[in-house]
């Protein structure tokens, strides 16, 4: 019956979930493998039992076990993901894929320094970013029809300041990410995360798991992801997924993410976004879901429901500004990865070497007022206090360093992965209008081989400027959103930057108060 | 005729010094071999001819070179110091021997990056300190007598608030050593530095070379060296002599030295210091150094000439004290070198990584600056204009945080370096002592083998009393120095410490105001 089985990696326990915390090469008595959903039910050597995952442990073939013996090596390698709430997927319309921009806790600065186990654990990470479509998305079968919109779908493009701008709502939806709630499933065995999500137009707030957000993702990909960059969620996180700060910081993303879709007036004001906000009940859901899942506009098609008034665009003009913005999401790109890079390597030195150096510091001064304090000689008081008052500041300014990153650079960090997200997605969005670009090149040779009709190649020239002025929208909207974002995340960064500078200041002269003055 | 040589370090030339630099590697032909001095006169490859020394080169038995031919190994391992000032030892009375501790440049925190070649330059260190006496000098010449001092040569030893203490002036005598200057020999052919001391007592200055301040500390430690830590000077430096910053470092710490010389009351009070400070004349110079050499009280006979106003010491008593010395000097030790450890450690990261960091943060901003600006977006400059700032901030703040140690850490590894060596001198007094007591213990003995009588005993027992008074006094006098330097280092570290928070808190402070407010 019992198989021992050895501890791969350090597991945390959540209080109160059924769960036991173990660690890397401790020995466990598997008493239940048939738990399911990728848990198994476990005694250590305390004669504590509990809940372990299943891919941390690995069973041993143990002759002095007597029972059923596991072989070792089918526990080898399997290390995986396992379903992210922790629960079945019993509800077989939840289409799953992973997330292309990976978002992991590295690139989110330093996090993944907090999740301890969760840094050993492998992960599968797909590359493939549009589910529904090829690599390059064809848009033959947008170029060739003449569309007229119905004006419920219709996506009106102007030439605002700028040049071509999206339709600005008068109110720009926002919403609030908050109240994570613990939900349990298989009879107490199991839990999951409910975050609450209220919209700043109605006055009832909606619930959704992780999952939900993940199928949002993916309708709006499907749908919009030619036309308008929709960043990956949050990365998926096995280890610690009730852990406070672990919630903390996928609520804080969600919210991020969340509100940069309602910051975008096409993403805000499409049915399947505003489904996800505003459903009213279960029911209602449901039917949400399904409709949105029939959605036939999507891919290359959502351009049929756009409609610039403006000028038809030469095709060479076309081609020029899909370069322009090619060179700069790529330059941008560089500029960000730049960027991330520094600050990580900044985060790692400040809660690194750079602490343990002024740790060192502080001990050092506070060894030799240890010494001072043994010499006997009178009048020694003044001075050894200052100087163990010194040492205990620099041991402060040690943690201030250490604790800094999280105050500052990782709002710079965030917003920069965020805008990482969102240049990985421009690539793709240039593709679809390079090959559109082609297709228009082509349109002669067809013409001439009577495969299309001349009639034909000017309803393409007509799409690929509307996909042209498309394009130019969602830049300028990309574009103002840049300058707000990065100009606010740099002074929320110079901010807590001074205040770091001022309060070590005002900690040392403190300490320099303490000495007799000369 | 011309034999060739391949330079084995680098070597900088003293502009119109007739020097020749040389790289690592680079072959030359030696033209004068007979220059003297530990000098050759070389040509290299352009043609160029000038003095390197000897030791930088080692000459290769090349068959192409007509002439004599120099065995190779005659040359190879015989890196050494030269003479200090490059000259010949034309003074016989000169007697030179290396300084015992070495505070070498990377001991006075981070010059050693700045004299490159230096750091190349095998060195040889002697550990003998005492150049007169055997490794521990033997006090038994002088504990056997009674003595009764002349009142010019009495050193005497009151009770003070502390505890015994030496006779302090009513004045503190303090000289400067300031105005180095370079002057020639050779004909022009070499040169060296010249100091100007003038001590606060006269109203005259005199002139000293780094030989005479050498002669200095080998007369001091002769005479005092039992009894007073007479610190090694600076450590000699054959690269750059006449670079500015090393002029400068050196001058510093000969400063140092003789401060630390003349606020010692038997030190300072003594005829050969005297001399050193106040020489009328050549003649005077020459009369009072012979006079000095000829010195009988020296070694452990300087305790015959301290008086003691006290009742005597047990041995036990004496003992005692001894080792509370003993465990306080090693305890201090141990401290000052971790600070130096921990400082230097602090001065590398200063001046290598945390730059290259700050200057690599300061390089993203501004390439993400250069980036938005090919946005062709309007509304743009703003942001970019404020993100350069910043940037350059940045890079100024790499360049705030490499020279800082220069400006603050600096004196306090000096402090700490002068410190290290004063405490270097400790063992050796504390082994006379211990050498005593023994030779006391012994006593009982002695007289009953009739080596010595009764009252020879009584005579040892004071003259211990004497020597443990002596290090009493010394201990009282490096406990006040002790805390009026550690309270005046850490002030100043700690005031430029602050300066440097505040300073940067500022820059950032200006960077933001540049900034959209939100």
């Amino acid at each position: 019956m019992a198989v021992k089985a050895q501890v791969l990696y350090d597991f945390t326990a959540e209080p109160g979930n059924n769960e036991l915390s173990v660690q890397e090469g401790e020995m466990l008595t598997v008493m239940n493998q048939a738990v399911g959903g990728g848990w198994v039910e476990a005694q250590n050597s305390k004669g504590q039992t509990g809940l372990v995952p299943e891919d941390y442990i690995q069973q041993i073939n143990n002759s002095e076990a007597s029972g059923t013996q596991q072989p070792a090596q089918a526990y080898q390698g399997s290390i995986d993901y396992y379903d992210d709430d922790g629960e079945w997927d019993e509800e077989s319309d939840d289409s799953k894929s992973p997330s292309g921009y990976s978002w992991s806790q590295s690139d989110g600065g330093g996090g993944a320094a907090q999740q301890g186990a969760a840094a050993h654990h492998p992960r599968k990470i797909s590359l493939n970013k549009f589910p529904g479509l090829s690599k390059t998305p064809n848009p033959e079968v947008y170029l060739l029809k003449n569309y007229m919109c119905a004006e419920n779908d219709r996506l009106p493009i102007y030439m605002g300041e700028v040049g071509p701008v999206w339709l600005y709502p008068q109110t720009q939806l926002d919403c609030v990410v908050a109240h994570p709630k613990k939900g349990t499933k298989m009879y107490g065995l199991k839990s999951y995360i409910e975050y609450q999500i209220a919209p700043n137009t109605t006055h009832k707030s909606v619930n959704h798991r992780y999952k939900h957000f993940d199928w949002l993702y993916e309708r709006l990909l499907e749908k919009f992801g030619c036309a308008i960059p929709i960043p990956s969620l949050p990365d998926k996180q096995v280890t610690g997924r009730f852990e406070d700060e672990f919630i903390k910081m996928r609520m804080e993303r969600l919210q991020g993410w969340m509100s940069r879709m309602c910051r975008h007036p096409v993403v805000s004001n499409s049915e399947v976004f505003q489904l996800f906000l505003t459903y009213k009940d279960e029911k209602d859901w449901k039917e949400g879901k399904r409709k949105a899942e029939k959605d036939e506009r999507v891919g290359v098609m959502v351009f049929s429901t756009m409609d610039p008034e403006m000028r038809e665009l030469d095709p060479t003009e076309v081609e020029k500004k899909c370069e322009t913005f090619s060179h700069f999401s790529r330059s941008m790109d560089d500029g960000v990865k730049d960027l991330l890079a520094v600050g990580h390597l900044h985060w790692k030195r400040c809660a690194g070497p750079l602490q343990k150096e002024y740790q060192r510091i502080g001990k050092a001064f506070q060894s030799l007022s240890s010494v001072f304090n043994t010499s006997a000689y009178q009048g020694e008081a003044t001075l050894t206090d200052a100087l163990t008052a010194t040492g205990k500041t620099y041991e402060e300014i040690a943690e201030i360093v250490a604790g800094q990153p999280k105050k500052d650079l990782h709002f710079l960090l965030e917003t920069n992965n965020e805008y990482k997200g969102l240049l990985g997605c421009f690539p793709d969005l240039i593709g679809v209008h390079r090959a559109a670009i082609e297709k228009v090149k082509e349109a002669d040779r067809l013409v001439a081989m009577n495969k299309i009709g001349p009639q034909d190649k000017q309803t393409m020239q007509k799409n690929l400027s509307t996909m042209s002025y498309a394009l130019q929208a969602e830049m300028n909207h990309f574009h103002s959103n840049r300058i707000y974002d990065y100009n606010r995340v740099m002074q929320l960064y110079l901010q807590e930057q001074v205040q770091f500078y001022e309060t070590i200041a005002g900690k040392l002269k403190h300490a320099l108060s303490q000495y007799t003055t000369l």
